[in-house]
């Protein structure tokens, strides 16, 4: 269980443009000991996620060991409150600590989690941060109410998956976008989407996705702007609720192109939000997704890769699409 | 009080890029005889306001009167509840009745006014559509709190003017934006503004909006969109809200610009409102609005133009900023 190194998933450089594998060095480090009020945790999976993109350009500095979020299992501690065996997350909303193999906490930055919640990878997926912004971007932002057409950009990711499930338990007729056929086919198969449009493949996807929407659009939930979003305000219905949580398809572009069709909407009301402005709320999401779960009214999917070295290519992969569902790396 | 012919303003043919006299056309018909359940109104005022451009393109018929805000006097009546004398309104949000010195309406189309409240002519500003415009915008959808800095855009007109004062009343800091330096001090000196920048002669909008507003912006009231916009989005605070309505900038536009720079923010709601959508809180709004005016809180100013034969130029002018305050055609 204990290795010898540590090996760190560093900022090589900035990315210019799309990300590249060069941006990122696997660098091995000695295993920290902890010291006073110091809790050492081995991460089990790291999860990697598309906003990692942003933070990569301007946050994190150059040369240093990233963030991610992790699942993970005390190894040693000097803390009160954290024992070894115990198994814990980042504390904070993206669940972040080390990108790595190790990470030296305090108490303050590690939270607890419920093993008898499910095993231990959907604490960071349909569990945990995509899970709970797909709850409160769907419920709390989209509002949808029984017969809303809801609209899903990204739908067969992490978070529009679950948000889609959530959209047909509402009651809503669910409409999804996705990039390959095979996850229109999950979509529309295993997770009860009324509709599914392949952008990649289709000519016109403005048509498509109106033809897949006779009646409007009351809710989007967007995960990947540009013209899924153009093509959604063209038919949005007065009083339409675009839920925008991250814009994947923005985040390697010089030229910004948001929600620019207002004025095709009567109204509409547009927000962006972030999963952390709903911290206080955690907990009772966490519970409901895990019932959800269990009652099986909720599926999800993840797809794995093996080893912290392959994580690179794992982030890079989401860019792809190559993902179905959450994407993690099994330390 | 009573003219043999009805002077009416017909839409000659659509707007094609900027509206044009051309598109105009002032026709004499008969005045109208009331029958079974109508009344016959004389209009005082007509009110002329940005969003009647969307109507010539899209809705109202070439070859027909068009429609306008109107406040005026009952010459005739066939109708119970209605005598000569009343002073009525339109009984829409938009408070519309023929572009025309006469109209013939049914009771439920109009809605008694009150004069007690003020002058005729208030009743289509501050206490009219542009009024409450204004306050839902600013008080429900924006939701200033005491400290904020709040940007107003189009400061100076029917609604921006409110809007403002109605921020300021409630504890924010205000900057507004106009298109002249008689605007830009009317705004501060007179209406309490704290800051406001002549978007005409600055050479960087952007970065005098910025000086402006040190503690970036929390609220938005938008009535022109653009490069305005786009400068606000660059240093909204997460969380800012951003209330849109009309877009005086775009409408006469092939291009979309909405508000596009939305990754530039963290978290944002960004409502597209229409004051129809408060018509049932429409009675306290006007109520509030006219003890401000009588307490001396809420100031606003009206530019008149006299005859309707006048009407189209003073629509015409209200997209060269010719206007401050409430546009009217006195009749």
């Amino acid at each position: 269980m204990t290795h010898d190194t540590n090996r760190q998933v560093h900022l090589a450089s900035r990315p210019n443009g799309p990300p590249a594998r060069s941006n990122f060095e696997v660098v091995e480090a000695p295993v920290p000991e902890p010291t006073n009020n110091e809790v050492l945790v081995a991460a089990r999976y790291l999860s990697v996620d598309p906003y990692m993109r942003l933070l990569m350009q301007q946050r994190w500095p150059v040369g240093e060991v990233m963030r991610a979020g992790v699942v993970g299992e005390v190894v040693d501690s000097r803390a009160d409150g954290f024992a070894e065996g115990d198994l814990v997350t980042g504390s904070g909303a993206l669940q972040e600590l080390d990108w790595a193999e190790y990470t030296l906490a305090t108490p303050e930055e590690l939270a607890s989690l419920d093993p008898d919640l499910g095993p231990l990878s959907v604490h960071l997926g349909v569990l945990g941060m995509t899970g709970r912004t797909a709850y409160f971007g769907m419920l709390d932002v989209g509002e949808p109410t029984p017969g809303d057409t809801v609209v899903v950009s990204g739908a067969a990711g992490a978070v529009g998956s679950v948000a889609g499930q959530l959209a047909r338990l509402a009651g809503g007729r669910v409409v999804g976008t996705a990039g390959s056929d095979a996850k229109v086919e999950w979509l529309t198969d295993e997770l009860g989407f009324d509709a599914a449009v392949n952008y990649k493949t289709t000519d016109d996807v403005e048509a498509a996705l109106a033809d897949a929407c006779p009646d409007g659009v009351d809710v989007y939930l967007d995960r990947v702007g540009g013209e899924i979003t153009d093509a959604v305000a063209s038919f949005a219905n007065a009083g339409a609720r675009f839920a925008i949580c991250g814009q994947i398809a923005h985040y390697n572009e010089e030229e910004p192109v948001g929600p620019r069709l207002l004025s095709r909407i009567w109204t509409a009301r547009i927000e962006k939000f972030t999963v952390s402005q709903f911290e206080p709320r955690f907990r009772a999401a966490t519970r409901r997704l895990a019932r959800l779960v269990e009652s099986g009214d909720l599926v999800y999917r993840e797809t794995v890769a093996e080893g912290i070295e392959r994580s690179p290519e794992a982030f890079l992969g989401l860019f792809a699409g190559e993902n179905v569902g959450k994407q993690l790396v099994e330390v």
